[in-house]
């Protein structure tokens, strides 16, 4: 899986992710779609926000319709119509959240479904196996995600289990071109454990790397720190990845500080319940003084719900808990999303990274 | 309020409706767009299905937003970036079947809002003077629904009213180039209380005439008696609207005796809940034989969830409870009733409505 960095700032890179279904421009931020669907939006609408690689999430699919199933009718890209590239987790974080009666052992960890009670066990080598039946350009390896908070030995161990997993994964995965598989650094809120992590998985040999079981509550600074404590372990020349981030600022902090990709729920899920994140901030669209406002969410937005649509439209949208809403909402998130990481790459080429703003974004 | 009829096959009819925003081919299915959104739709995918004349619901909106803040946003068609054209009904069906504390007087309906619990009171002169506020170019005069079943002398009575409002509605309209009102005719299961009806609202003179209180359980052949009782006491040269009607063998044979226009839910309704209408037949997407279906909905359909996916991902959506499956489905099911009316019209202008076929909606 190639990688090209095409211009540095400070620690910030702007680089060329080239997938089997395509080049991605990083930094980058990647729509998550859960179900093999980002949740309100067609393929078509998510393409014309920008984006080029979506999150599907592994512990969903495998429940439901089953990667086998998805693998019977063609893959990830044909099933969801998304001809674009997909990068999928391990499902090793939603079996912690979601599933029922998870057990941890060296083999994996054996859970029920949340769907249907249903007994699953997902070790490193399953993962990787249903990742290549769902079709996943970027396959994740399987970790644990440490809870926080959590005493520093029962991270170790947890790090260590992760470690020993991830060569697991490594060694189960099929080198194809265009294909990669990355390793997930993890260590908790502690800078010695993280570098520990991020050393082991360079012995690995991954095709990215990947900062996990962060913005779990730990707070922007010490998501920082651990960041600054794991990218010197990591190589230049492989795309990093800090998962689950986040809100526009930490997503500028995170990229100054050498992070190359990022996905999370906040776009899509906030849209869906009516807060918008504009050029001027966060609105709440439910918000009664949008009621009777002709003008449109964010003037410098290229999207539908901004050029087609006042504030007072969404909101009452919202308000009647129309569909529609939803829909206009996550477009426009997306698309702010899109539009800023692609501002971060104009400030990375351009050299002028230190003075970057966006609107609510500035960090 | 121009209609123009440009070919005719039997009792039935090809027409061109001029609006103040476009014109509308008939026979017309109109998308029903309740709170100033067609469900799930954007008013480019609705658009796209052909449709250029939607209904609006007056009691949702006279709530929320209310008449007077949607004319300070400058009217629904820009408030929903509709560019073509809106039929509003006058709001006295939805008072029957959904608001609370109804009392009915020659004066009008009072009622308590539904969402609220506040109070109104919905005259023929307030339900004319909101559809002009809220800019429909259809306005429909406002009718008392009589209850199926009723007593026949209950069904006159209520008819005789309904008569008197709209000579009431009727004087209360603004005319303006463009713009229309529509009586209804009332009169239950009875053909003689439909003919007294239709001929009374010709002598008050209409821009069309709609024919109501059916599809309300009394049966498709009633519904179809009733439509020949009312037909030819009104005017060849003005439109003819059969308000809530249906399914496609309902529009096919309502057609064939000569009514131009049709609204109803159902197509917008039940793609929320995984049913589609193909030409071979309605399918039920949450049906576990289309979970392994690599075939798409309809292979004759232009529409985005027919070309792009398979029938296993719209039964995957749909099981999943993702927005997306209401989306897609909603979408063909819009393309399948606008290309069903647009059939029609070819095979009137073509002279060949007799053996007219559109896959399962042969009558």
């Amino acid at each position: 899986m190639g990688f090209e960095i095409v211009a540095r700032d400070g620690a910030a890179r702007a680089g060329r992710l080239a997938t089997a279904h395509g080049a991605v421009e990083t930094p980058v931020f990647m729509p998550v779609g859960t179900a093999a669907t980002v949740k309100a939006m067609t393929p078509e609408a998510v393409a014309a926000t920008g984006a080029r690689l979506v999150l599907a999430n592994t512990y969903h699919l495998m429940l439901r319709p089953g990667a086998e199933r998805v693998a019977a009718l063609g893959g990830l890209h044909r099933f969801m119509n998304w001809p674009h590239a997909v990068l999928t987790d391990s499902g090793g974080f939603q079996v912690m959240s979601l599933a029922g009666l998870r057990t941890i052992s060296e083999e994996g960890v054996a859970f029920r479904s949340h769907l249907d009670g249903s007994r699953h066990l997902l070790t490193p080598e399953r993962s990787v196996e249903i990742q290549r039946l769902l079709g996943a350009d970027v396959t994740m390896a399987l970790d644990e995600c440490t809870p926080y908070p959590a005493e520093r030995d029962a991270v170790a161990a947890s790090m260590e289990l992760s470690m020993r997993w991830a060569e697991r994964a490594r060694r189960a995965f099929t080198e194809r071109p265009g294909h990669g598989i990355f390793g997930i650094v993890q260590g908790g809120v502690h800078a010695e454990l993280r570098e520990r992590s991020a050393r082991r998985l360079v012995e690995i040999a991954f095709d990215g790397y990947a900062i996990g079981g962060l913005a779990i509550g730990e707070g922007q600074a010490t998501t920082f720190a651990m960041v600054e404590a794991s990218v010197p372990a990591l190589p230049e020349a492989r795309p990093r990845y800090l998962m689950g981030v986040g809100k526009p600022a930490d997503i500028v902090g995170a990229v100054k500080r050498g992070i190359d990709m990022f996905d999370c729920v906040l776009p899509t899920r906030s849209g869906r319940t009516g807060q918008a994140w504009t050029r001027a901030g966060a609105l709440n669209l439910r918000n009664a003084r949008h009621a009777e406002d002709p003008t449109p969410l964010d003037p410098e937005c290229r999207c539908p719900a901004c050029t087609g649509f006042s504030r007072a439209y969404l909101h009452h949208l919202t308000k009647a808990g129309e569909i529609l809403g939803s829909m206009l909402l996550t477009w426009h998130n997306l698309t702010y999303y899109a539009d800023l990481t692609a501002a971060l790459r104009s400030a990375i080429r351009a050299g002028r990274l230190a003075d970057f703003s966006f609107g609510g974004a500035a960090p």
